[in-house]
């Protein structure tokens, strides 16, 4: 599958990892599940943080809200403790519930000590609302296809019309899953950066690759109505640097930079929210009744991870459209991929 | 069934409403559907702000985090667009899942645009664990069970061990649903404001009434080992004082004096959450195409809400506890009611 | 003095304003006081809501923080309150407690009662690091200078190395004041929203104007080190859209989208933070007893303003840059201006 | 000076430090610079983190918003970056022009680098507005008192009426610097959490000792009207115990539920802010290059250090009360203290 550097933009400075993914972060994998049939385009995504038990292990990680027109759940959690106890799982508008029930039953299973000796868990999955395919009020996905995304989970994984992307829409064009990765390199070691995208959002005259405003002359040759930025983009952020659940929070904030550079500014009905995990300093889910030990990097060189996840962030949505496949949906509906029209003369 | 005032005990200085509870705002319903046997004691309890369709006529709503160990979903589009378009649900932390769904499939029904003409719906459901008498693992609830609890909701409803409080603890004595309400007065009119909770927090050594140390004695005559403050409490404002969102949410942050009068330090294990809504200022859902009016207090006269959602929140934790009867729930768990030691001499 | 347009360079797509300033919006005026002399380079701008009393008829206001490396006073209560109740100084780092005494002073003397009858006054300063080009260390800038930039606000204000803007830097040339506005058309009216920057931050390789990627050459032609982005950028945005404090904040937002186009993802070292206010809707100081009436848009309808606020970000931020001059500052240090090397070839 | 468990009450059940102050928290020193003539009741006071160079060692830092009608600086970054790099000085409303300048002055003269190869500084400093007893428009502290009250810090300060607590008041009675501590005890070591406040809230009618409703009884002998709660309280907290700056933001946060326990639900126009630190965990200026190491307590041990904060605010509070004595201020206007009325019969 090309990629948008098999097309000659290469975005940013900073050099990518072995398969400019999200994955390319050690222990963190990706499956699908992915439902597509007549008037339904839709599907699950799961984000491994490590190949532990996330529960008993788990990750320090953050929530941003870059327009909260949205409905993740999970983050509030987050935030508060500064930790992520369940891998990921991203989908549509209204299969968030099956999903966090998917993801309770599959903790469930792992730590039988919940709900007896210990308290309760808190499941994160985040949506975008793919209704221009697929057709949301069916609610057609289960507590089984959860179960599906969490156990296909590999390395290697598939981007563009796949998993939660099968029906999502970005800048009027079909979009959905994609990634990219940045090594960040200091004295003391080499670090990993990789983001992964579920995009469904921008308006087509709004669209850029690598700042060259190519979406006026899209809107022409499509000859299509530009609609309001409503939509949403979730981003997940995945990095072995040894951060502070604040530094995090800082880092993953600049995705908001990647996703404007694309052409976004973050419309009123996008729901623009970011999660993001460092796998570095576990902490364990019981107290050893001693003091817990953190690394962190020094404030002055966190510039090179707000970078990284600046450039993969912008990167990984270009990926999402040219991996994702013209697609007919719901009542007929076609949304074309950006592919089709690469190279730009 | 006999409530803290009916004990002597009165709570702050301002008038209470009619019925002292939440309904006393006009429109407010709320509706229980409980479930109790053998190891299950759990339920649904829902909030209508008004008696239309909430979708299409908004409330302005916003929530406050007191300490994030929770898993409400729907916070955050709430906060960024300021109204609330659905009816609230609360219950146990792992049929969150399921009482979402079931607020979507409610909402579907009677707005058939959704997912066609207009976008989504932000589903609010609230939580608390009620795992020392309810076998939360079974996750018992159905989306049954949270359509019957919305099609229930009528003014003048039960407290106690009922709906989404059947299960719960607080103080180490039995918790549940409580609700009171307070007269506010200015020159341009007579306003209400109320208070519902779902209470399930607390160390009982630490519990007061009415500044009243007896947690201590209570303890003792219980001989129980006192427990770290983990469980949660959902508390949900209503009023028609006509109020921005800036401003409701500056009044249901002062829940948080409520909570502490009764002994809570918002322990690391408490999910403390607040949801409010203002009848009185409604958003259609689609734009005339023209300005919206909006009328609100002046700043300088809002300390009476301020105060009423303190005294209203800690009288309407008393009231949970005084009517939530002696309850014997999983293993066998006996959980004592508070009104099994009142009076206190 | 030629502006960024005048370079052929037209930024977005909306329509701006008549003079393409802030001072578009109704009523808003800028006022300069420079202090340029040896090693000292640094100054104040002001920036007035209305012109009247702006303590008795407050603006509703609202900050953001993009980066919180910064040293603004006055936003805490600006976000509580919801309200803006002085005019805005901007400043160098160093001079912000004498710029907030001004505007005490300033305002006390307007109004004789605080103090007395009334609490207290909030007022607002913004700063940026000048220290490339100023001796930060003197600490030179007195009261009197910040009166003086009180007492000279006008419509037609200047921009680049002015003001506050005297010693700033951007992208590794000169920066400062800039300016732009936006046309907002909706049925029920015409609009306008302006924008004010104190640039100064950015890396010199990252810059970019209109997408365009020119800061790799620029680099090679001046041959500099590129040093990490520190520094910060102040924004000020106006509108006379009807907003409330929740829609403002909204709005304001979206000015990262603007500075990120040029070339930033908010580096650490930089204190990026935004201040808004719309001249719609008047809060007066005193309650009278009865209830206020706001209008408001309708949240579908934001958009526009959205974009309008990305758009004249980005392009206040390229004319601050192509209108401030070439300067020597502290110790003959040497920034470039923009100008000298545009039209690029 | 008797404090208020001389008169019988003890608050809480933890164990206090030897003195029974912030001071008890090893390094931390306060200062005061008093100024008290005529109509001028007001002054200045210092907190000192530890006895180094507080620029080049930071100690972990948080800032609370428990109601944002102040005026506080330095807030934004303390947040951002996690850290507190001056002493803090608290004031009245008027002079935090003046103390902030003091601030940069005094770490300028410590730091010759600063403005030269490193950038700037963030002063923080908190303040109350003292109106009913100083003359708060002859804005009459300058930049030496500020040097005073840095200068004279020590670990035996006196409490009440004295420093920044000159002329403030607290439910209608006597206010200003008050102090307490606890005693945190682990597995892994013993740890001291202090508090230190500058009281100027409240109505007398809602004022109560360890719960107990003796406000209005007091109203009644003062034959006073009761004046809305506007006037603010300043709360720092200090503390050994290795936190995180999340988790240091989780336990100031804390506060709140020992200031609602005198008798407050955080008033429209009280200004009521907390900031904190921990000397743990101290961050070097510049980066070394390396990775930092840091320690933190687990999440599920940290409910000692919230009930530490919330007991010792409210005895802090008290203390500052009855250590204050009987002012006659501006224009005549006498403010008793507590001690005037205690013991209680």
């Amino acid at each position: 599958m090309k990629r948008i550097r098999d097309y000659g933009y290469k975005i940013g400075t900073m050099n990518t990892g072995k398969l400019n993914k999200i994955t390319d972060v050690h222990g963190v994998k990706v499956g699908h599940q992915t439902f597509a049939k007549g008037d339904l385009h839709t599907g699950v995504t799961s984000v491994f943080p490590h190949n532990g038990n996330v529960f008993k292990e788990k990750v320090v990680g953050a929530t941003h809200v870059i327009n909260g027109f949205g409905k993740t759940v999970g983050s509030i959690q987050i935030n508060e403790l500064g930790t992520i106890e369940t891998p990921i799982l991203l989908t549509n508008t209204f299969n968030v519930g099956v999903c966090s029930e998917a993801l309770i039953e599959y903790t469930l299973k792992q730590n039988p000590e919940i709900g007896r000796t210990t308290g309760t868990v808190n499941p994160f999955v985040g949506e975008c609302n793919d209704m221009i395919l697929n057709d949301i009020r069916a609610m057609a996905l289960t507590k089984e296809d959860a179960h599906h995304a969490l156990n296909k989970a590999r390395v290697d994984f598939e981007e563009g019309a796949t998993g939660a992307g099968t029906g999502m829409s970005c800048f009027g064009l079909k979009g959905g899953i994609g990634s990219s990765s940045r090594i960040i390199q200091y004295e003391h070691g080499t670090y990993t950066l990789g983001v992964l995208v579920l995009s469904n959002f921008g308006q087509l005259d709004q669209f850029r690759i690598d700042g060259r405003d190519i979406g006026k002359s899209l809107k022409q040759q499509l000859d299509v109505t530009s609609e309001p930025d409503k939509g949403s983009i979730m981003v997940v952020v995945a990095t072995d640097l040894p951060v502070s659940h604040r530094q995090l929070r800082r880092v993953i904030k600049r995705s908001a930079a990647g996703i404007s550079r694309t052409g976004s500014f973050y419309g009123n009905g996008s729901g623009d929210i970011v999660i993001g995990f460092s796998t570095d300093n576990k902490v364990p889910h019981n107290s050893s009744n001693g003091l817990q030990s953190f690394k962190a990097i020094h404030e002055d060189d966190i510039n090179q991870a707000f970078q990284a996840v600046s450039e993969a962030t912008e990167e990984a949505i270009l990926n999402s459209m040219v991996t994702a496949k013209t697609t007919v949906g719901r009542g007929g509906k076609k949304i074309y991929s950006l592919r089709d029209f690469l190279p730009m003369t």
